[in-house]
């Protein structure tokens, strides 16, 4: 049989645009014994992708031309050769941007479709989830009293971290790029926000926000942003540094303010990680999350576009801050 | 009685100059309850005190036009009306750049001059040497056979963080400003360093001395030469802030490649730390530094400058790198 797949066409120099793709078709080969026959449901957009269109070693090796990309998605199991699955069971795995895939079974997690909705599985209680819960909790170490700030407030990941944020008894100031990202944090429980693309002073808007100082800096962004809420930060304070989405696509590195002598005054630790550090704990962190979604300590959205021809656009408005919450491609109709 | 003293004369910008400084007389008041009078033999001369002539509230507060600098100190009870000190014994004390002074006894600590001489209490076996010790090994965390880089390592913080790693069991790598600095650390045990202002490549310097990458980088000197080092990090590097000494004698903060994007990819953490978070651990760490010393597994080196009138130039000296090894000032003869 044949399936569709977004292969990267080119090298992007900057921001990426829908030439650096193309739509190819492959021939997929029959199940090997251990594999399983998965039809993509959903498919996730995430700004780690950004990084692996580029020709550069990076913790994960690039893309190469005329390769499908890569990234997760939730799917349901057609043929199984593989002993844990069976035709018709929901699965989160790592396919990549296709219709269908050939993948080793135990490489699929098999999903609990009653549980919460399977396109979950790439949200909240997938990667972005588990990157906002040891992220916050892990890296940031917020206590309780204490002021979390957090960029890209309205995305997977940030949306999130305020809720744990208050979860954990603090006061959640979000960072975000428009009033209605603004307003749907604050319906989240977010003690405060603003909109970066219509404030000229960060500084100053952050003090407003966290007028106390800043305890815990929950980074997905970086640049202009970062450096005020840098400046701001109180003695001792851990910046987890998630992402610096407002990098990935300079044609070439920009320059900043130094940070470190901020650090040094302030006594404070940046650290930077990836969420497979945590691999080991997720079991834990989603029986946490999904417990908190049960009790409605938690909310999440989802944002869809329809078809695998439109994967790309999706990336590249979520690239944009086009998504409010979770960026999902639906390939199939559930 | 009177007592010359140093005082801030002006507020730098930029580089300081000895204009900066003023000598004066002051009139010392007979100590009261709880005081004592000291004759200051060795006046300690440390990066940290350029903060203290600019007029911006950092960690501490700023010295007053026509105040005497701060600074710390050993000599010779003269006067004694606290319990615990008599007449001829020696201590550390914070008074400043003087002469003599009347200081809280609660405040001096009383040295042992048999145990070592009386000047490493300002050095080695002082702040210094706390500081390359806690800074080192709670903030770096090197473990065996990992790779510590130190820039300012000639210094009398950075010459015995080089010897620690190597106690730990570490390769240790020092970067210097001379090339009898470069030798000296050498002679200390470090396994490779380089002379950064005969260097022009310092990203090939620190391949070629660290060539299977930095775990631990140990930083006094900020700027350009930490731009370089942290290029070179492993994943879940350390990066223990100790110092920046590069850009204290800026007029106007530099701009500098964002480091945050590297802390991220490499998952490495970057922490500021002043010595005094340790300061109810400093018995211990002047302990197991004693120790060592006596094991000769530690090295020191201690340069001189004569008379107060000195101090000034003592200072800039420093500022300059001018010193191997710690700076003292010597007020009066042993």
């Amino acid at each position: 049989m044949t399936s569709r797949a977004i292969a990267l066409a080119a090298r992007p120099s900057g921001f990426p645009t829908e030439d650096d793709f193309r739509l190819i078709e492959e021939t997929l080969a029959e199940p090997a014994e251990g594999e399983v026959l998965v039809r993509i449901h959903y498919l996730s957009v995430d700004p780690y992708m950004r990084g692996r269109m580029n020709d550069a070693r990076s913790y994960a090796d690039p893309v190469g031309i005329g390769q499908v990309m890569v990234g997760s998605a939730v799917g349901r199991v057609e043929k199984s050769r593989f002993d844990g699955l069976t035709e018709g069971d929901w699965v989160e795995c790592y396919p990549g941007w296709r219709e269908y895939a050939v993948v080793a079974g135990r490489s699929c997690r098999k999903l609990d479709p009653s549980l919460a909705p399977v396109s979950t599985a790439l949200g909240i209680l997938g990667m972005p989830g588990m990157t906002a819960y040891f992220g916050l909790l892990e890296i940031g170490q917020p206590k309780e009293g204490e002021t979390v700030v957090v960029s890209g407030a309205a995305g997977a990941v940030g949306s999130v971290v305020g809720q744990i944020a208050k979860i954990a008894g603090c006061r959640a100031v979000g960072i975000a790029g428009s009033d209605e990202k603004v307003a749907w944090i604050r319906s989240l429980g977010f003690d405060a926000g603003f909109n970066y693309k219509t404030e000229t002073d960060y500084v100053g808007a952050v003090r407003k926000a966290a007028p106390g100082g800043v305890d815990v800096y929950f980074d997905n962004v970086g640049g202009a942003i970062s450096d005020a809420v840098i400046r701001c930060i109180k003695p001792f304070a851990r910046i987890s540094i998630c992402g610096q989405i407002s990098q990935y696509n300079l044609e070439k590195p920009e320059m900043g303010p130094r940070m470190m002598p901020i650090l040094l005054v302030r006594q404070a630790r940046a650290q930077g990680f990836l969420v497979f550090q945590f691999a080991d704990r997720y079991a834990e962190g989603r029986k946490r999350m999904a417990g908190w979604l049960r009790e409605g300590k938690l909310q999440y959205r989802e944002q869809f576009v329809d078809g695998l021809d439109n994967a790309p656009l999706a990336f590249l408005d979520m690239l944009r801050g086009g998504n409010i919450g979770k960026q999902l491609v639906r390939v199939a109709a559930a």
